[in-house]
């Protein structure tokens, strides 16, 4: 095939990649690896991350795609060779992953998500369902709104009052929140733009509020829609870095009183940095006194709802007007499947208007809450509803109420253990599953905060970069700690044992250097 | 399990959900099941979209999470049961599914994807290897890393000087591009607020030029940068359809006058009606006059760059600031997994600013290229580049020229169909897959616009709701049309032919209602 001169036609090699021959034998070798993947890595066997330096993986991903080092591709002219070749790269791309399901992952706040999801997303990929239009993605966008209204239901906000879309991540969910408020109180800023508002003299900046920990995504949203990373406020936490409802109360009087208008409230449920929740039901009622949109960033605490043990986290969610919720996140399918609920269904509207008349027809307006397009920043976009639609038909809420369960209450334990050892420091009582604490050996006791958090840094690096556990650095009032989110069920206390021996001989090495 | 009080505790569902048996099991059904799927659809068996209301889908849907009734899930307590109702729920799901492997779909911009390609995807669903920083997806990060200097070689863009980033579908790309443009010109903007720039006095709102095709994604980038939508200026077409390039110049002309900014000149390859490519050498000398950042979205049509025969579409692309690819339409993978690329990699770093200390590590430099999240919207981000590294590994970019050259050779070969038909009216001569055109059977020959409009209209319905073939809906110049993209490369010349006589039986059905 390699050899055909240019000027004659080449064999096709679209009638090999689209051979069902191909696709079965390849998808049989996958599930045959992925299986043995799987069982090894829950088992705890091999490293969790197998640290390669990025410009290593970078040349071994672009070695494959030399081919035979001729810019031409490698001898595949065949289903054998073409589902063997299969076989050498999955088997490539597994050794260099990332091991999520090892029970020693303890990291960012992305899960070990349950495998048959991904067997319900993949049939979602090969058929490529993509939704912006009811048409093409007919009953991916059938899962997406059943969700939308099965999760909506624990908020409270059923439709026809309620609604919702599903979005590529919470970054894009809390953007979308924040330009539907914007939108809403800057009449005219989605025609004429933010400097066209009549309503709004220059010298009074409308802002958005949020409080200090929040994800940085808010800012972010601030700098995007045109309003500026500096009209982002951020209340002051109180002790448990939570927003401070005072202080919250007192900045929105400030504001009323300079004029200024308040796009949004963004609170958090939970702010990342030690999983803090705010006080909902606290902030619900100062925005209700000033009428102001109150957003829940709820993007990794939403599925508490589910859970009759924790839910009291989110009381006075449903006072929001709109809340991100990451089914990514705790609800433990593969990324990404962010929801965004409107307590006022008609709000999903105010976001985007356009006129595209080659997908959206006018004509048959009862189909128009079905062509999600109209309501995503998305045009085409992925059917990513399909895993938790699956999992949630084969298994129901009380799997997701487990999984809550299960992570929450692990992270109880770890607390315990850390409280309970004296090398070791805990910086807050866990909410939810994420614990941020430091390794404090005695030699350090009395030594500076630079220096303290600087072994934190250290130790973690040589941790990960070992194979042995996870886990994320993070900087509490300027100082450097380690931080863990208990998010692959599998995880036991008897590994979290195994973590604290394992910072200490890390700990310990490190002192010998 | 189900009959468990709820006081009581529940045996573990977490378990069986994540028994890689039951993975094995489901997989191996999964497979079955799309193989058969894939060999029935790609040889013209049953529906291509089976057409059903979306109220009954939703039901559908809706029915399968309800489980017993009861609100209960289905009794699934073990693997056997698991992986029985696993098979059901993709079944329903195929069923219910559109079916673009059938060559009579010839529908929207999105492919009958690569089969193979949804298989490497399933890998990264299924070990949830997502990507923020490199550590989180280390192979996937380099899979990305390595396409972006391929792709960005045939814009002739490599690194070190040029940069990509992979975002979730091209509006985002798009939106991130007009992003950079706007922070660049607009010192300040996005810390300030657009209306807090100090080189744009209020009587000279700062402007995106367009041209009157392009996809509604850039005039939504304006309402959601804080611009507004009104900002977004059209530059008119020439006969093809393109930008008109001595109206662009006569418009950048003006604007300097004027003393407004123009952040950016977006031009299209190609725009979606009839797949029109801007003159983009041309476009790109006006631009280099006046000093204005040059955008192309060739999120369709950037794949021409693969095609000896067919790249002549794109030729001064390269002049680009930023372009626009998406892989997840003319490079066949599936949805979705779009490209930006910058021709100085510096300016990906201007789109978004912000400090996430638990993210992102300054104290490794040299690892930042290799942190995706400083330079996407999105935090989380799903491996999506995993499709298409490998069916490149695989098959290398002869396959793409195929599939280019195949539907693009197939556009033409229809094009000459519908002006060899008497009844058949083709709007333009197609430069790439995309063919726009109407029938007018004798009756209607005389026929007003509004009426000649309204019969294409209820004529794609009554086909498309028949199952037989799918297209889509246009407007052109006001009047109703029929557009076909031949985006899957098992359709024949014959399918086309049926396609011609489908319209003639269904018109002649019309008639007789």
């Amino acid at each position: 095939m390699n050899s055909a001169p240019s000027s004659t036609p080449a064999p096709s090699l679209i009638d090999l990649a689209y051979d069902p021959a191909l696709f079965q034998a390849a998808g049989e070798a996958l599930v045959d690896q992925l299986t043995q993947h799987l069982a090894r890595t829950q088992a705890g066997e091999g490293p969790v991350l197998p640290w390669t330096d990025p410009r290593d993986n970078l040349a071994a991903a672009r070695a494959q795609l030399a081919g035979d080092g001729l810019g031409r591709p490698a001898a595949v002219d065949s289903v054998e060779s073409g589902a063997r070749r299969f076989g050498e790269l999955v088997k490539l791309a597994l050794a260099r992953g990332h091991n999520l399901h090892h029970p020693h992952y303890v990291g960012h706040q992305v899960p070990a998500a349950i495998p048959i999801a991904g067997l319900f997303d993949a049939l979602g990929a090969v058929t490529n369902n993509p939704m912006a239009i009811y048409e093409m993605g007919p009953w991916a966008t059938s899962a997406e709104q059943a969700m939308i209204g099965e999760l909506g239901g624990y908020l409270g906000w059923k439709d026809p009052e309620g609604g919702g879309i599903v979005t590529h991540g919470a970054s894009l969910a809390n953007l979308t929140a924040m330009l539907v408020a914007r939108n809403r109180l800057l009449e005219g800023s989605w025609e004429d733009g933010v400097r066209g508002v009549a309503s709004a003299p220059s010298d009074k900046s409308p802002v958005i509020v949020t409080q200090a920990d929040a994800h940085y995504c808010i800012t972010r949203a601030g700098g995007i829609l045109g309003l500026g990373t500096r009209q982002v406020l951020k209340v002051p936490l109180d002790s448990r870095r939570r927003m401070d409802v005072t202080r919250l109360d007192e900045l929105l009087a400030e504001l009323a009183r300079a004029g200024r208008p308040v796009i949004a409230v963004a609170a958090s449920a939970c702010a990342t940095p030690i999983g803090a929740f705010d006080p909902l039901d606290q902030v619900a009622e100062v925005c209700r006194r000033y009428g102001v949109w109150m957003h829940v960033d709820a993007a990794h605490g939403g599925a508490a709802l589910l859970s009759r043990k924790y839910r009291g986290v989110v009381q006075g969610i449903s006072e929001a007007d709109s809340v991100t919720w990451d089914a990514h996140k705790m609800l433990f399918v593969p990324a990404l499947c962010a929801f965004l609920f409107y307590k006022r269904k008609s709000d999903s509207y105010e976001a985007f208007r356009q006129n595209a008349p080659y997908l959206f027809d006018p004509r048959a307006p009862e189909l128009m809450d079905f062509d999600g397009g109209l309501r995503t920043v998305e045009c085409t976009k992925r059917a990513m509803v399909l895993g938790l639609w699956g999992v949630w038909s084969l298994f129901g809420p009380a799997l997701m109420e487990q999984l809550v369960d299960r992570t929450f209450d692990l992270a109880r334990t770890f607390y315990e253990k850390l409280t309970d050892a004296p090398d070791f420091v805990a910086l807050h009582e866990p909410q939810c599953n994420i614990v941020v604490f430091r390794h404090i050996p005695a030699r350090l006791a009395a030594a500076s905060n630079g220096v303290v958090g600087a072994f934190q840094d250290r130790l973690r690096r040589a941790v990960c970069q070992s194979g042995r556990f996870y886990l994320v650095p993070c900087v509490i009032d300027g100082v450097g700690a380690l931080r863990c989110t208990l998010i692959n069920p599998k995880t036991t206390p008897a590994d979290l044992d195994e973590l604290l021996d394992t910072l200490r001989e890390f700990g310990a090495r490190d002192a010998a250097v």
